[in-house]
């Protein structure tokens, strides 16, 4: 297949890179330092990396922030943080990206443990990560041509235990090479409107 | 209870009234008609409701649209309408409402079934239904002051039957004094960090 993966120069893009490289032609997409360059919050650059990359059996998206820091001081400006980026950008993957995707080819979005199971600072976080999964569910019955979406929630990556750890008591990290097997579920398996959840 | 009823005047909010009305006493808010005039998708206007209205128990939700057609011919402005006004609209009176409730008082929003059980035509409305679950999950570990925050996610209303019915094919609908009553679970009683499901 050949893949449009955005994001791919993060923790997690580097893992489904690694992943899907094995038997895909994965074309990366980034901010910065990949072969082609996005910025998934200016919708114009959207269409620019779409129509640069052509058609494409799969978008794989691993992109998104979301604000982090106490619920009572946090202004609506911060709060959209997540909702422009890792809601929105991501949603604006699939809105642009029906016409470049083949029949039958996919979308899988990702989202995060935060909509189920919550840690302090991280509502922006809960909420975006809760409406992705509303929004590959609610999608996924809408598709054109045979395409399907899913979207992946993972915990925190062990490779990120570290840097974040303190912020997630109790938390058991998950290896981000694991959580990448779980893109080549929804890129090469048959399932749509799902969440998969990846927590260990 | 003083109890602030954001959305007063809608088919919805006029049965909360009607439920909450009978112990308490119930501020209307809505976009007229009203003790209070607000547009929740203006900042300004969610401000001077709040300084309006003063002190209050608790902040009741039945506010916010949804843009409503099929995902592939959906613009990413049509998108943002569930996002600014059911989704941040909401989001918003939590934002500026810490103040202006009492120690231990509520927060209850509305979302709705899209969220579990999609239609065509709703995915916006499914995404912004699940990030306000999200949203109520996250913020119920970081409110201020003992404050609770719970969602109420309805089926279709009995009431909006005719004019709705075809678009969810099976749907039960719900009575709209059946889905008041789960505002009054909300705000008389302790729980918080919860989706209230009212299906039939």
């Amino acid at each position: 297949m050949r893949i449009l993966l955005v994001g791919a120069t993060g923790t997690l893009g580097g893992a489904i890179d690694a992943e899907l490289g094995k038997r895909h032609d994965v074309i990366k997409a980034s901010r910065t330092r990949a072969d082609v360059l996005v910025d998934v919050t200016d919708r114009a650059s959207i269409a620019a990396m779409y129509k640069q990359v052509g058609k494409v059996d799969a978008v794989v998206s691993a992109v998104g922030e979301a604000h982090f820091g106490p619920l009572v001081k946090t202004t609506y400006e911060e709060f959209m943080i997540g909702v422009k980026s890792k809601l929105m950008g991501q949603v604006d993957l699939v809105l642009q990206g029906f016409d470049y995707v083949t029949d039958g080819g996919s979308f899988t979005l990702t989202s995060g443990i935060t909509e189920r199971d919550p840690v302090r600072g991280l509502t922006n976080s809960a909420t975006v990560n809760a409406a992705l999964g509303g929004f590959v569910l609610g999608a996924s019955i809408e598709m054109p041509r045979g395409q399907r979406i899913n979207v992946v929630s993972a915990g925190l990556f062990a490779e990120a235990a570290d840097k974040y750890g303190s912020y997630f008591p109790g938390h058991i990290p998950v290896p981000v090479a694991v959580v990448a097997v779980a893109f080549a579920k929804s890129v090469e398996g048959g399932i749509t409107g799902q969440r998969f959840i990846v927590d260990r």
